[in-house]
């Protein structure tokens, strides 16, 4: 049975990536995409997103509006780093059509437990901004936690550095308690860090690959995705590409062997000079069950290879 | 041919199980144990080590005196968590006869580059204490990084907390800059930190049995250990047990597929609040060649075996 989908975004240029690896990936369907906060505000990221899904030739895909900012605070205001490397408008300043869609009525955290609940273990949730709504989501309906398939997020940073500061990741540190919730509910999760993340790189050239398309679709991410690279050619000029984070976190969940995962009992700090680093909690590190892994190595030419091979197959037959 | 061992000992506890299980290991010839600061005082490491080695007949291990502070202080001081752990005298307040032998004349960082000069790619080199020595002794001689057969070190924490603080563990905590000279400095080097030596774990069940052997030798090590083991009812209760840090480094020197590790360039953090933390140097990410490798996972149960027989074994048949 194909493998139902739910990404939670805050549709930045990697989330809209993450979405077109999804749509490209015939393992799973993408039955819905709930909105979260943090590269964008939260009704600009459901607006990208009913807008992407137009663009890419699934109007089908329903979204959803999650909550507005973190468990422990009660607004949110978009970060000046995150505007620069996602644009004002989330999506590399590319101009592209509203949807004639709305969001859903139904809430984001209803729908992942309602989604829970219907498909079960067929259920993959892939979060890749801020925990805030799978957390309310496991507080609300806490048996879920047994009932989901599995969790793959994009989020944190075991073995290496943050990229907030030294030991901060950005969507962990966006509501470092609703992740630590999500990490000590013992529902099966694999975080998909910065460890990883930061080695699948993208460049021009593989953008020029779109753009060649002559599709509207591939047009859209060539442009989205360069000024994407641009960004990281101030943020991080040591590493020669953007880092696809989202769209890992999508390949691991279609195709889990993407990645080497070390089982472990994981933690945030919430308190204390690090907190929202994410590492291994040591009272639980003698637990014979382990509930999440850590992807802490990746076979980079084969996502990357799968990675174009997907997109391109769908930008070509979009508009 | 039988590997060549040097132990760099800070004498306590788990430093004197080290040696033992070093003189238990018929693979490898202890050449020599370099003395630092830690646990406790260097002169009093230093007396330890030659009042063990003669308990257990192997009054033919020379011992060297290093540096008696890091590389950045100008003195050394005992702290009380140390002695609490390890008895004031290091070997938990268990008193055994003074060596009638001398430490060698030359000099610890001498010793150490001769000995990679004589031996090469057959010498392992195991510091269990803070790095001071060995990076004195790279900063002398920059060569011996590519002539050493390898290093494996007791220290750090990756994917768990530390045991100073939340992210500092004790022997990089002396000296982080010296651990950070160490870990850039290209030599070959696995990592066993408290990600695996917080796992293996040490009760008074296994004392007993040392202490059953009815020699001096069994009845030290089950005394001693046994101080050790109280100790972490106060500071670790949750682990119901001791860790066996540093016998786990000599266990890894010994036979590297006790442990599962992870290749990953890495370097301390030498400034800002996480002073001392062991972490990925994201500059170093994608770089294919990995100098170090960090121990992740261990088989407990067969390292446990084998650390009970070898010791139990050479206990037995010393004094």
């Amino acid at each position: 049975m194909t493998k139902k989908l739910i990404l939670d975004l805050d549709t930045g240029v990697d989330d809209a990536l993450a979405i077109s690896y999804a749509l490209g990936s015939p393992e799973v369907e993408l039955i819905g995409i709930t909105g979260t906060y943090g590269n964008v505000l939260l009704d600009q990221g459901v607006r990208n997103s009913l807008a992407i899904t137009d663009l890419l030739g699934h109007p089908e895909v329903k979204v959803y509006k999650g909550l507005p900012h973190s468990s422990t605070t009660d607004s949110f205001e978009v970060l000046d780093i995150s505007a620069f490397i996602h644009g004002k408008n989330g999506i590399g300043d590319v101009d592209i059509p509203d949807s004639n869609r709305e969001p859903e009525t139904e809430s984001a955290v209803d729908f992942i437990i309602d989604a829970v609940k219907t498909y079960g273990k067929d259920l993959i949730y892939v979060p890749t901004g801020p925990m805030t709504n799978i957390a309310a989501a496991l507080k609300k309906a806490p048996e879920i936690k047994d009932e989901i398939g599995k969790i793959v997020l994009m989020g944190g940073a075991l073995t290496v550095c943050g990229n907030v500061n030294a030991w901060e990741e950005a969507n962990i540190s966006q509501d470092p308690d609703a992740a630590d919730y999500l990490f000590r509910s013992g529902a099966p999760a694999t975080m998909v860090g910065l460890d990883v993340t930061l080695q699948t790189l993208l460049t021009y050239k593989e953008t020029q690959t779109w753009r060649d398309l002559g599709t509207k679709a591939g047009a859209f991410l060539a442009d989205m995705t360069d000024y994407y690279i641009k960004a990281y050619e101030t943020t991080s000029p040591h590493l020669g590409g953007c880092g696809l984070h989202d769209p890992l976190a999508v390949g691991v969940a279609v195709d889990p062997t993407l990645i080497t995962a070390l089982p472990v009992n994981l933690k945030v700090d919430v308190e204390g000079p690090t907190r929202g680093r994410t590492i291994g909690d040591n009272t639980r590190l003698n637990d014979p069950v382990k509930t999440m892994q850590a992807a802490v190595q990746v076979d980079v030419p084969r996502f990357l290879d799968e990675f174009m091979t997907r997109i391109t197959g769908l930008a070509k037959n979009a508009q």
